[in-house]
C-alpha cells in the first residue's frame, strides 16, 4: 500500500517529527499555512476519520491530548490554536491516512483557517 | 455563568437540535458556512479543548463518534467533510464553551475552511 505518511513513520521518508511513542506520531506541515503547523496521525493506517471504528474512537483522546500538549510546547496553548481535519477528498483531505492538523501562531494566509 | 451553549442545553434559548443523549448534544449553526454546518458539544461547561482533563479525553471519542454519525445522517459522509476545533479567542473560538463544527456539503464561502 502506498502511503506518504505510513512511509514517514516506518523512516522511508524524513519528517521534522516533534513528537511519537508507540501509537501516535507528530511532524511538521512541509507546506506550512502558520507559524505552527503540525500533523498529527496514528501510526497505524487508518484513511480517513469516517473509517474511524468504535473500537478506535478513544484514540481520538489521544490525538487531541497530544495535540493539546504540542500547543503547550510550541507556546500557542494561550494564544489560541485549530484542530482541523478533513475527511475525504470532499473535505479536502489530501493524504488518506487519518490526521489532525494542529494550526496557530501567525498565519500566512487570509482569511486564517 | 453566562453561556449561550449552555443556555441551549438547559432549553433556555432555542436551537436546531439533530441529537442530544446525556452527554452530547448537536444542533445546527445559526450562521452556516456550509449547507451542513453542525455545532456538536457535550453538555457540561468545559471552556475550549486546551482545557480538557486527561479524564475528559475519552469524551473527544464520544464528540467524533456522533459527527461521524450526523455526517451519514447529512448525506455527506462520502462526499466529504471537515471537523474543525477552535481554541482560545486567537483560534477563532467565539463561544467559551468546547464545540466542534461539523461542515460539508456546499460551501458558502472560498476558499472553504
Amino acid at each position: 500500500m502506498d502511503c506518504i505518511f505510513c512511509d514517514i513513520v516506518s523512516g522511508k521518508i524524513p519528517s521534522d517529527t516533534v513528537y511519537q511513542d508507540e501509537e501516535v506520531m507528530a511532524f511538521r506541515d512541509i507546506n506550512p499555512k502558520a507559524s505552527t503547523h503540525l500533523i498529527i496521525i496514528p501510526k497505524s493506517h487508518i484513511p480517513t476519520l469516517a473509517h474511524l471504528s468504535k473500537e478506535q474512537l478513544p484514540l481520538m483522546g489521544r490525538l487531541v491530548g497530544i495535540a493539546n500538549k504540542l500547543a503547550k510546547d510550541e507556546g500557542i496553548s494561550q494564544s489560541g490554536y485549530k484542530v482541523v481535519i478533513n475527511c475525504g477528498r470532499g473535505g479536502g483531505q489530501l493524504v488518506p491516512h487519518l490526521h489532525l492538523h494542529l494550526i496557530g501562531g501567525r498565519y500566512f494566509f487570509e482569511p486564517p483557517l
